[in-house]
């Protein structure tokens, strides 16, 4: 985007920084194989979200966050279709046991993290998500995934919605689309989350007070 | 958008189209004062789109379609701020009186209208808009409104999310940027709604049969 | 309830009958082992509206109703133990596998009818099932299953919330306490939905134009 | 409710105690005029539990809580009529400006107060009650109000589900029916709540580490 057009959503107000607020949680959205192939839903700059994933995950371990994971899940016999499988009927593809619905080794949850199970691009929508982080205090939302203009941009706008400040990781969210990655995190950054790269995440928390 | 980007959606399962199935209900987000001005919050094509919207209200309320209208509105002493309202201060001035706030005159809601209040960029977020269609019947929403790439998109993401088929109106929905109105078109074209000029629904809707 | 009571509630205005609009679809909220043995969470009547839910459920079946069957269900790790859980600690143990959280033989769900994995008392809260209701344009929800004044009650409550009119079958609900699933029947008749009989509905049925 | 009563439920596992966890807000149920004139929509005990909720109020002011009220209010127009208001139709009469809808004086709203207008019994559904808690961290929801086994009820379910433990003040909530309101606080405490006396209350507050 141009700076003609970032000068327009400034002088209207829009692009503010929300800041890092601690309980701090994180969201990885729909890194499962079926998304990590560019044979079947991937491409693009995906695999490369998903390797330096690996630090930012292994990060909130170490920090003791909440973590959760999303994947989209229908049901075996297509019971739960719905207009956006309507819309991408491939998607239906992705059951329970499917190889393509599970979560890429790299990233496997540990016990404890909360695997949601979904069957539209938010995480929120239809989940427990927004209660689970509710109940922990979570204040802050860190989230990775893909795609970026998809699962995870609706994500983030439901994160906003339900009252946690989302910060989008630049490195390590992906698209199969690098031009519909690339206006998802203008708009992104311009209306709802702030955007940043991995290393500046690491330079907002060191400059939390250690109680954070 | 570029034709290699197409292939590749086309070639995973996304943008079948999903059809217009009745009853249909109308959604009109944001066309307020404040968005129809490029000094406040407008700007781009939004002052074409509010144009050429009075010709699909008109026939909405010709055929007898429940019709939605969406207003953001914040209280007055900012009780509500929220974290849209953090990235947005602006979007703050938006209260129940304020000009900005209020639809413009040529769309001027009718006695029986729905006037959706809502503090989020979707119309469904925090509002009855989802019961309001549910209890009647409604299946296929029509959607035109400001901005695309904000509070249109958020609302035909979430229509999808709740059951309806969303029908975005190309020329009755309009951005401050036309970058991001172009990216956001593409991007439900593929994933959320079917996207068409007024012309096109006006033919859908010769093709239904009578009792539609 | 003491007729007196009943009077108020007529006075205030409260009581009025919804009345059956199709399309209609049928609920069976949380009819499963666990709850069906009095040594688990069982008890009172929940073992006789069993008995008189298969009827309703082949009723259902014959007349092309959507049915969606309710089951409480936890992460085998407790990684999504909720509010709920700490007030009954017990309901953890409803797992995907476990005996307790299979739904009983004589309701066991057919191919295409829709499961809804639940945490919470209401089989609408944090699912996809209004959605599904609203994508079949559905208008009128039967609801039978069990606890009567916990999980149908909630259930209940969320199917008005949402647009659906709900009737509970007062022989096909059921609790582990009689006096608490009669005074959630006289809530609900009073403010959220008709309650009645099974032949009442079937009456009722007969009385519908024969497209509905 | 009955000593057996009271042994089966122990007996399954309900009942537990959630426990004071702050960040603490306060939600003051639809303590509006027309519920508190028995000629409306009053009577039973409501009256007194106005009464008591005074000093509740002044406390949450003073120890600076998030302070949430809830009025039902539905269009001058009854363009937002719904499934509840086509079971009671005297909801209709509580407009915006209706003297019915106002908060009665004694629990007026203060600057900054959080209003909730809604048209459902939940205080959260179809509003952003949820997310303006969440953005404040608020893990423990202190709720009074009318009618207990009407608006209250369904408000405490929904804090339940949102992730918010809910502490029912048994002497700052009313209904106009005894018995019914007799048979909610039971279901709450088993199942959705703590539910306890002002005085008890204040014993846990007073019991909490300073910096709560």
């Amino acid at each position: 985007m141009s700076a003609p057009a970032d000068d327009v959503f400034a002088r209207q107000g829009f692009g503010a920084a929300l800041g890092v607020v601690p309980p701090i949680a994180l969201l990885l959205v729909d890194f499962v194989e079926g998304f990590a192939d560019p044979e079947q839903f991937g491409g693009g700059n995906i695999a490369a979200a998903i390797d330096r994933s690996t630090l930012l995950l292994q990060t909130a371990r170490r920090l003791g966050w909440p973590v959760a994971h999303s994947r989209i899940v229908f049901a075996d016999d297509g019971a739960d279709a719905n207009i956006f499988s309507l819309k991408a009927p491939t998607l239906l593809r992705l059951t329970e046991a499917s190889a393509a619905s599970a979560i890429v080794p790299t990233l496997a949850p540990l016990q404890g993290e909360h695997i949601v199970r979904k069957t539209q691009p938010s995480a929120f929508f239809g989940t427990n998500l927004a209660p689970w982080l509710t109940q922990k205090g979570v204040r802050t939302l860190v989230v990775a995934g893909c795609v970026t203009s998809g699962c995870v941009r609706a994500s983030v706008v439901d994160a906003m919605c339900h009252g946690f400040r989302p910060m989008v990781i630049r490195d390590c969210v992906g698209d199969r689309s690098i031009d519909a990655h690339d206006a998802s995190l203008f708009d992104m950054s311009k209306k709802y989350a702030d955007v940043m790269p991995l290393e500046a995440l690491f330079a907002a928390l060191s400059a939390l007070p250690e109680s954070g």
